[in-house]
């Protein structure tokens, strides 16, 4: 069985484009007043600048796993893709991790300015919990709630933004291997997570195929990390899209640092190899998820 | 009838910030990792450093005259008052409208820096998607996702984001009547129309009356913006606890700078008098409605 990824890739990035396309235009929602046109247009820059997709493919073919295939999943998967956005124009800002390119093109606040992309960052986030609210998600209100529920515990401060919290306390200081290990969890690992978690509960996988799934995406979110991690100190910004040896650079705390290139590559083979093992039931969409983990641990830029 | 208004917004600020007390500890949710001390401390420093807790009362006491008064209003009520907070934070940092004090305490950014005050901000936001979904908010999970996208909207572009959008865009910018009326029903309108809303639909008050507090919530909304504008150009820096005069220093479009005081203060009355109107079936929950709007609408602090 050979799976074309890269088609795999495109196709979903279409489709998630596509439904953020069309959550992120000036026509207001129910109880919304207007959207302002400079606000929108930021917004889409954030959002629809390209970008690999990575935590909609996971939500989605998670959910293709266990049998759920419909447009819904998309826009669980758009709302995913805001906060992951979100988080992304503020990491950015000048105030944390100062970058100017993003994929290739001038972040929000070079784009705009500084002022409208903490709103748009913000507003981000905030349309997430519009999005996943959305009828399609689920047909029961009860689960789009937990979903709601689970997606700002991801994000938040016990997650994502408690992660970037940590990141950048971790900046000339010393860490542990354990405490990296946490951050980590925390600030990527949260919404890799999330998605597989997540593709699961709307296919209404049976509980211990949602623990597994949640498991698989735990582990595949610390390979993703540290494969970052690697492509920090051994690519260059041309090939990544944003400015590479940044993190060595801000004496940041990473498992490259602290143990080493070779170790950090036999570690992430580990990762990957615990989460093949979660597979093996899944035929067909085992292979393409397999193929996603190894994509994650492998990847140049 | 004689309404001792000072007890009753102590009352309600007391049972508000034992709420969020509650809610920002650094033990983590259920679906959290660890919650970072710096962050959390930096969370409280912004949500429970005092405040009127006008939003969380309005929600309150049309939640009571409609029959509901128990502690999972003052959940949702907590959920409000963090949107508030957060986007005080935002507010407040350089890129926006560079405050150092607010309500007479230096601004999260001044007490800990920049980087974390956008964090703080970020964090509060997500967390009240969190509060919104708690199971003491409404024993209907599908009323509760209402509650939590119906915060998304009035919080996002088309509302609170949105109108200080506008807002920024107004600086030095000539704006008319109507365009002004747009941007500060959206920038203070909007959370305030959800807080007596949202007390209604906590009740599971008739839609006619969820309709007449809704409209009720938009007309003290209106009121507070004027009231607002009046207090910059009238007020000093150490009544407000903030800087005074600074929206006319930052050629802020306001209705005061259009049509002068004396219009602006009979629009305060003639918009206190319609609200006040609404309220005339709701006996002694009306009569405390209808104190707080005019504490809004004649406040000189």
């Amino acid at each position: 069985m050979t799976i074309d990824l890269e088609t795999l890739f495109e196709a979903t990035a279409r489709a998630v484009e596509a439904r953020l396309d069309a959550a992120l235009g000036v026509r207001p929602h129910d109880g919304e007043r207007e959207r302002p046109p400079r606000l929108v247009e930021a917004m889409r820059h954030a959002a629809l600048g390209g970008g690999k997709r990575l935590r909609p493919l996971l939500m989605i073919e998670t959910a293709k796993a266990f049998g759920r295939t419909d447009q819904g999943v998309v826009t669980a998967a758009g709302a995913l893709e805001c906060v992951h956005c979100y988080s992304l124009v503020h990491d950015d800002l000048p105030a944390m991790d100062d970058d100017d390119m993003r994929r290739g093109r001038p972040t929000v606040h070079k784009a705009f300015d500084e002022a409208t992309a903490i709103l748009t960052g913000d507003a981000l986030l905030t349309i997430a919990f519009d999005l996943i609210a959305n009828e399609d998600v689920h047909a029961n209100a009860g689960t789009r709630l937990t979903l709601s529920r689970d997606l700002a515990r991801a994000a938040g401060l016990g997650g994502m933004a408690g992660g970037q919290m940590l990141d950048l306390e971790s900046e000339n200081r010393e860490r542990s291997e354990d405490e990296i290990r946490m951050l980590q969890s925390m600030k990527t690992g949260a919404l890799i997570r999330y998605a597989t978690r997540t593709g699961a509960l709307l296919a209404d996988a049976k509980p211990e195929d949602v623990a597994r799934m949640t498991r698989f995406g735990e582990l595949i979110g610390l390979a993703f990390q540290l494969a970052d991690d690697l492509l920090d100190v051994e690519s260059d910004t041309a090939t990544l899209g944003k400015t590479a040896g940044k993190d060595i650079e801000a004496g940041k705390a990473t498992l490259v640092a602290l143990k080493g290139a070779d170790w950090t590559r036999d570690a992430v083979k580990d990762l990957v190899r615990e989460a093949d093992g979660l597979l093996s039931t899944l035929g067909e969409d085992g292979a393409r998820l397999s193929a996603i983990a190894h994509f994650v641990a492998e990847r140049r830029a």
